[in-house]
């Protein structure tokens, strides 16, 4: 709309003036030879030359611009991303289309590579989830394992987690201000689920009911013995007593919240082919403007061998005034204890048909509420993918091929991210027998439209500083934020 | 886009022949008093002035076109609605854009009267519904409830249906056939459930589990007296027999489905402006085009009792390739057994606060899944606002002014309606004390896309032709289908 005002403003010939000087033509028939009458008629035939041509250019720009806003608002198509003078506020000209989910159960038809129609349909609607079986074919699929072995596969999680102190010391907590964060009906005792759910945030060892009863045991904890710890019983307990005592008692992987091995594919000009089309493919599946694929985070493979899972867990986590997103954190020169990825979509590919289990599941799918401590009921942890799987709402089944993608975070209202969407919680169910191959495409979009607006402004003024390597100035960002994940 | 196409083909003046004309007047210097020269200038001149003209009308037309375009698709703006040559095909032009839910406890503002600013809670998503506070004055309310006392209201329903045999005669089906269609669970018997479902939907007496028991008992007709009906006992019983025992019985208003009384006003022009006011609010609320809402039913001004109720029920049908819509029909010449009033939109007005209950009841909204038959369980049958309103999932409070409105359709997924939303179902809590009043304005869209085009060129038709009354002849449709609602 900025652009039809301000170019109505220009001067534009008015459709009055030609009669007027035709009218005048007849009257001065006898001096039509003189060298004067000459000189009008050229300069008025040059002005109408000159006005064409202006006419012309402005007909082919405003053209332009409403078919852009045309294509990209009814047919979702990418909508280039223009860098406004100023460069404190960036307008809002970036929308991020969401697919409609229509129903669980709806079909649609996506074109995705040439001479194929893909069909998506609609798993959940918290999370807007969906499933494309047949996305990447065998051959591809045989390619990224291929590739991800080649660079060779790291541990998701180390056995002992370090640092996991920091934060609350960062924060400077007593332990009376911690037992009220962690007392979350406020009834000044905790509850088992109340210290699982707080353990789950906090480090990579994964608790059960049954270990915690054990630690209460273990280190006299729970004086009175009643299964709950009063602001006394918690006070007499260090920072980490629980973690310690685990550590002492010997650990296994299957006793962390990740057991897997993983490694991150650059996706960018000059890798195999295959990893360029199935970006190229995730722009068109989930129709977000191409920059914002780009400039995400690689490629990440993941290997689950049999007894391997992944408990559940959100990719992204809530967005408050102060949280920062890891991937425009450079860009903004922002300091903040909160951090999160900010990975507005998950793009997840079944590299292999699992012999058994290894399903995806999303236990609190299309819930009517989510309440976090309700998760664990009755010794039920609905977290736990190694024993209580079969107990969520939605379980999706690890088939060669098949894409599911859903979006961690809610819409805004005003076409951009918005909230966290808590039901995106997901996991990946104990691998029972085989091994279990996914990668991940995660597209990362910052919550807050400027800081994203100038991180990627930033990015592409350092690209064209070093024109020659775009692809890894982009991505090598992320694999030093990524490398532990 | 096709208008861009068609006029790029038109011929356009070249830029490039202006300087040739231009290099050879200094080559004919000698010849340019002569007339024949002055004539081709001249020529050259009007032409021009011609090409300036037509680019002037092509960059307004373009202009105007494109803004459209603008306004429709990224502010929700009302899009006209092109009508094309060919009166076979009506091409997709018109969107019905859908407010985002985002999720339930939202609010946005709207702007809907001048210096005031609305807001709008979204209240679930299944179905998709918002509440609106202050939507109506106090003085507004007042004006809505006068008119209809005026206008005089009628029984919502009549104590006896009529003709409520006419479809099963019309299909022409054997016993054995409704025994099928009505054992949905296929196991050759019929759980009360299966027959408290089907009366729901037949005919107009409110069947309740204990009816049914007496009904059996008083007819004999479950002589086992396991409380299920094989295909024998059914057969035995006429197809109206339990309505003829509840009719000689006796019958109470509060037996039957709805108990209110009602009245229609139109809103068109010469109407109060209270209620012309009224629909361009809703109009600006639901961002649907205004031909649509003024296309649609008149308002409904519905009065509750003390005892009143309306048991749960969808405001508009299942829509099957072979259904037709009440309001589409006449421009339709379709005949079809199946027709609904394709009420794409249900908005309520409460018109009052009520002293007590009344509440509008949605018992599954948001629910993981809808079942029909586990509607009615273990003797507790949510659909039954007389006594279980306390056990749905959502119940909203009748407060004065407060408008609440949502979707009886899902979206296609184009643009236009698609499905029906079975979660949209709902009722009206029984009444305890006071009086209850509440107004239903609802938006008619067929979701045959081109029986709408054709339905509403129709009227566009007939109202060049008659162009004094335009309100009545589009309203006037409509009083005969919804009279008896």
């Amino acid at each position: 709309m900025e652009v039809d005002e301000s170019v109505e403003e220009e001067p534009v010939p008015s459709p009055v003036q030609p009669p007027m000087s035709r009218d005048r033509v007849p009257l001065q028939k006898s001096s039509v030879c003189s060298r004067s009458y000459f000189m009008v008629v050229m300069v008025f035939f040059h002005v109408y030359i000159i006005n064409v041509i202006a006419l012309l250019f402005y007909v082919h720009y405003s053209n332009g611009s409403s078919r852009k806003e045309f294509a990209s608002s009814t047919q979702h198509q990418h909508r280039s991303f223009d860098r406004p003078v100023s460069h404190e506020r960036f307008s809002r000209t970036m929308h991020l289309p969401r697919i409609e989910g229509i129903r669980v159960g709806h079909v649609q038809k996506v074109s995705l590579v040439p001479n194929k129609v893909h069909e998506m349909r609609t798993l959940s609607l918290k999370p807007l989830l969906f499933e494309i079986p047949g996305f990447l074919t065998d051959e591809e699929c045989r390619v990224v394992i291929q590739l991800a072995q080649l660079k060779g596969l790291m541990e998701s999680q180390v056995m002992v987690p370090e640092g996991q102190e920091e934060l609350t010391e960062q924060l400077n907590l007593s332990p009376e201000e911690i037992f009220n964060l962690l007392d979350l009906n406020q009834d000044n005792q905790l509850q088992p689920q109340e210290i699982l759910t707080h353990s789950r945030v906090r480090d990579g060892i994964w608790l059960t009911p049954e270990n915690l009863r054990e630690i209460y045991a273990g280190l006299h904890a729970d004086s009175d013995g009643n299964g709950l710890l009063s602001l006394e019983e918690f006070r007499a307990l260090s920072g980490d007593a629980f973690q310690s005592f685990l550590k002492r008692r010997g650990l296994k992987r299957s006793q962390l919240v990740r057991n897997s091995r993983h490694t991150w594919l650059y996706q960018g000009q000059g890798t195999h082919h295959v990893l360029q089309d199935l970006r190229k493919r995730v722009t068109l599946l989930t129709r977000l403007p191409s920059e914002l694929v780009e400039l995400s985070e690689p490629l990440q493979v993941v290997r689950y061998e049999q007894g391997g899972h992944y408990h559940g867990h959100h990719d992204s986590g809530p967005v408050y005034p102060e949280t920062t997103c890891t991937h425009t954190r450079l860009a903004t020169n922002s300091t903040s204890p909160f951090e999160t990825s900010c990975r507005y979509i998950t793009a997840l590919f079944y590299l292999n048909s699992v012999e058994g289990g290894g399903e995806t599941t999303f236990p609190v799918a299309d819930n009517r509420t989510y309440e976090e401590l309700s998760l664990i009921q009755n010794d039920v942890d609905l977290l736990d993918t190694r024993k209580n799987c079969d107990k969520g709402n939605l379980r999706v089944k690890p088939t060669k091929g098949t894409a599911v993608f859903w979006y961690n975070y809610l819409s805004d209202g005003q076409g951009w991210v918005g909230e966290q969407d808590e039901y995106s919680l997901h996991g990946g169910c104990v691998v029972t027998r085989g091994t279990k191959w996914v990668a991940n495409n995660w597209i990362n979009v910052d919550p807050d439209y400027q800081r994203q607006a100038r991180y990627q402004e930033l990015v592409s003024q350092q690209q064209q500083e070093a024109p020659g390597e775009p692809s890894k100035s982009s991505s090598s960002q992320h694999i030093d934020h990524h490398v532990e994940l």
